[in-house]
């Protein structure tokens, strides 16, 4: 146990006082394994009793039956159609940084198609030396990067500008996925091509029918953008692009081009629709804002929360979230227990990393009492995550995209979770 | 691109030649995004004339039908009997270094058994203040760590031993996976129940019909030993030890008992049959090497491999593979193409981490001509992997456990790959 835990965590023995080993003296050292003459310990031996199932059972393998609720949700009222929406990571019931790719958010613009990889041809055109056109194959022969990034659409925790709405860390704050992505530079790609010098923004789109096209400033193009293949070691799944995604990390996900058909150097920006009606932020005079890609400092207490309530009564109690920024590491991580009022640093479970999640904890002996649970995320760039009040004050209540306020949890006596604000 | 691309990645534009796009003045900038001409071209946009699938489609999202073929596989002749037998990890067709659990390989001593989370107990015994019972919710008090660990089992690449036996990189080297665990640190639950001066040994055991009963040094289990609740997030899978197994970083899989359901504290080891007739080395005089924990350095290339042939000819080619060590973080990988005469650097993805697993790559400009692959890591304790005759100088020939001798794939002129044998 660390210094840091040993301060934060009390005893926990009182609580567990209940189940101490009845007849402790009977299973002490040397005395028959199975003696033990506790009920509790008599059921756990049943288990014992039979065999389970073979290795051939499931060469692919699927999370356990009793596990069914950990899984992506749509909210039905939020769009006319599914076909145009997105479902949400069960981050509530998730631990750790990484998010496996079967319970990792969707969204799409016009639907989740499925390309093959014989059929898969990438094209690079415009303002180049050779226009290219790369078979799934022919990307594989680049040399390859590895690397971890969280990917948020810039969307959410956005119905909550105009107050506490959706009851539940999947939903306010859901639209976040954390893989290790498997591909190429998109730089070694430009290359390949041959950038002209009046190039300055390439333009991304993917075969969907909504095809989602985006500009990119040639910099970010040039810096740490991917043409990813794998992600978490395997293939892409359909509904994050197979065969092949853009990563574009730190910046917004409607960037993340899926299913990635061609990629245009051009002179300037095409302004889309994805980049002007769509993914820009409407100030309080009406005015938006646009080229909003980065994705500011942002966390969230994933548990407790609303679909996490505290069930054991006061006592030890481990407060956890997640924290992220697409301008560089995470740094520090504040808790609150009163709303703001007063804050303690919590424990990260690694230093964070550029551009990907990094976990907090923070364990406390909670007294029972009702608390306003709040996480502050501060990164490498000193940047503090502001509250909704501050976020209000400059950008008004008109926005949809780019909500990266502090959130509340009011946890109640009963351990209960409820999505509030503070003023 | 970095330097060390560039200057080991020859231009891969001449092989991308018959790809140029034909008529680029027409996709030049500034011309409608959906004139190309290329025949290609107008085959991919196919794809965007139709709507693809809704977000409500996969609440828990599955591998594209395509990859049906990348999944666990077992060999039937090597046991008799799948409840008491090993799958294995598809490592030739996977990137990166996290193995998702659907992938991840099986070790069974008598099949996967089903626990509940509300059923589950775990029993801390034996030389203690405290005899203890944890129920489930008791352990997700206690304070949590994360971590990326690899578990290999002993017998990975056992049948190696004699010679090159089974061709493909899924069987030689599949019995590992590496993924990113959330649990509690042992320490924290043997303090809780206060260890006694006099205990030595902890004795840790499953709540399957084999037990898998398995002594761990006292120094070891207060060190970095987790016991788990979550790999890559979200809940273990039933084969993988659900509700909670043990992690015992860079020790053999053997000892990361499933399952969990006691740990006695005891002042010598059990000498069970797990760590005595099976799990120990016989050497060539007939005596066995046992307490053989750690898993040494070891390497191999997943690609090109038996299961991953070359397909596209000479020219550019990603040679990559894996690398790990139990006794601490992978410093360098060298590939060499002749069978071990010269050798040359691998590119490592990120800088090796203690008892994860490490991807490397060498990009090489293939001439075609056959090639004898091999790939031999070095750890940050200055180990550097073996070869099988050094291997064998010193082990015999009996032993099936802790093989990590360096691995030959013979590389064709037509580029398949067969597993064989340097002397």
């Amino acid at each position: 146990m660390s210094d840091d835990a040993k301060r934060l965590a009390p005893s926990r023995r009182q609580f567990l006082t209940g189940a101490a080993v009845a007849g402790a003296g009977a299973v002490a050292a040397g005395a028959a394994k199975a003696a033990a003459p506790d009920p509790l310990i008599t059921e756990v031996q049943d288990w014992a009793s039979g065999l389970g199932e073979g290795v051939d059972a499931t060469p692919y393998g699927l999370p356990i039956q009793f596990e069914s609720d950990v899984v992506r949700r749509n909210v039905e009222w939020l769009t006319a159609d599914t076909i145009s929406s997105i479902n949400f990571t069960p981050i509530h019931a998730l631990d750790g940084t990484i998010t496996p790719q079967g319970c990792a958010f969707e969204r799409h613009h016009s639907g989740a198609i499925e390309l093959r990889k014989e059929d898969y041809r990438l094209m690079i055109n415009g303002l180049v030396d050779s226009p290219l056109v790369f078979t799934y194959a022919d990307l594989e022969r680049f040399p390859r990067q590895n690397r971890v990034y969280f990917c948020e659409c810039a969307a959410n925790s956005g119905m909550e500008w105009a107050g506490a709405q959706l009851n539940g860390a999947q939903f306010t704050h859901g639209m976040i996925h954390n893989m290790e992505y498997s591909g190429v530079s998109l730089r070694t790609l430009l290359e390949e091509a041959g950038v002209s010098p009046e190039g300055k923004w390439v333009y991304v789109e993917g075969a969907d029918a909504s095809s989602n096209g985006r500009s990119i400033p040639l910099d970010k193009a040039m810096d740490d953008v991917l043409v990813a293949f794998k992600a978490n070691g395997e293939a892409l799944r359909k509904e994050h692009g197979y065969p092949v995604r853009l990563v574009v990390p730190g910046w917004e996900g409607n960037m993340w081009i899926k299913w990635l058909r061609r990629i245009e150097v051009m002179d300037q920006p095409v302004e889309s629709r994805e980049e002007t009606a769509k993914y820009t932020d409407t100030l309080a005079d009406g005015v938006s804002r646009k080229w909003t890609w980065e994705m500011d400092a942002k966390s969230v207490i994933t548990s407790p929360s609303p679909q996490a309530p505290i069930t054991h009564g006061k006592g030890p109690l481990v407060i956890t979230g997640l924290a992220w920024s697409g301008r560089g590491a995470i740094t520090g991580v504040d808790v609150s227990l009163d709303g703001g009022k007063n804050w303690q640093a919590a424990r990260l479970a690694a230093p964070g990393t550029d551009k990907a999640l990094t976990r907090f904890y923070l364990d406390i002996n909670w007294d029972g009492s009702e608390m306003l649970l709040q996480s502050r995320a501060r990164d490498s760039s000193g940047y503090v995550q502001p509250t909704k009040a501050q976020l209000r004050a400059v950008r008004g209540l008109n926005s949809i995209y780019h909500n990266n306020a502090i959130q509340t949890w009011w946890v109640t006596a009963n351990g209960e979770a409820e999505n509030v604000e503070v003023s």
